[in-house]
């Protein structure tokens, strides 16, 4: 694994970040990445022992960075309307902010070898299943009207997902106009009563 | 370009958009290609010269079946309500049908070389204004109320790039259910009264 707590991995971590957005996984290759870095193959295999392993780590650190900003939403209210909204901005935030790491997350997953892919799409299961009982439970007190909660959670999901495809700091919304628009759109789309 | 004509150029029409789907575009070689439908060099190249025009025509074909889909949805009535209803169900129902075009729509748009790059996003450019002339219109005839056309039009485009990431034939949802049920957020999202 690459050593997350060295200044170098993080930087090889970035440069194949955007290696992987910009050529995909199966193009890239150790020498790439070296070259993006300016580290010849003996140092660049002391701090990463294979593409794979840099994949790892950019798949897993962002599902687990996005559980860690739902966690931090949901724990901040225990009102469920208010829930789904601060989990909703916070999805969606970390979309604007991280926009490779959402494309390489949804592009790459079939370049992931077990048990790595379980574990990511164990994670991913994870963080639909908190939207699902956030609308679930809105829903058991009266707040939210839904045809299937499943669908729903994924819709709201997927805002995220496509936020990341045409985002832009530069562009003619600011990330807080966007980020609470679409919480509204989440609000809608459960029936907000 | 391919010759669409040809039997022979739909099967390799397919078999590009299978290996572009597995392996990402940079990484398919034309040899990869005439590997999958079983021809060698000379004959493979009187129907294709590029795997470029391979995905050229994947790319503009996809955009305008999606827009040919959107006319006749909105052809087929003249309220504002119905006609965004009825849109949004075709654009979904193709996402749920395509999903390997939607997935290299949306991966490999950087891999076009121009003209073709500027003519694709040309065609989705269109596409997301027809989305939002709608909105716009079932807005100002008081059916809607919308932050931002634009915003909801995005939102609403994402539901079908999201479908193609998730759905399954096999899956627990007929493609009817997903459908209507997809149909009722984006009205939703548009804040229909």
């Amino acid at each position: 694994m690459v050593r997350a707590s060295s200044p170098r991995s993080a930087e090889i971590r970035a440069a194949a970040l955007d290696l992987f957005t910009r050529l995909g996984y199966e193009a890239t290759t150790m020498a790439d990445l070296g070259a993006a870095v300016g580290m010849r193959g003996p140092s660049l295999y002391k701090h990463v022992a294979s593409k794979q392993d840099v994949l790892v780590e950019i798949m897993t650190g962002t599902m687990e960075a996005l559980l860690a900003a739902h966690r931090s939403a949901v724990a901040s209210t225990d009102d469920p309307v208010e829930r789904l909204r601060r989990a909703t901005e916070a999805h969606v935030r970390y979309h604007a902010r991280h926009r490779q790491e959402a494309f390489v997350g949804n592009r790459e997953l079939r370049s992931l070898v077990q048990p790595h892919r379980d574990r990511v799409l164990g994670l991913r299961a994870e963080y639909e299943r908190c939207f699902r009982e956030l609308i679930e439970a809105g829903a058991q007190a009266g707040h939210f009207t839904v045809g299937s909660a499943s669908l729903a959670s994924f819709a709201i999901l997927d805002l995220g997902m496509g936020l990341a495809a045409w985002y832009r700091e530069d562009g003619e919304l600011t990330e807080d106009a966007v980020v609470w628009q679409y919480s509204q759109f989440a609000l809608r789309i459960v029936g907000l009563r």
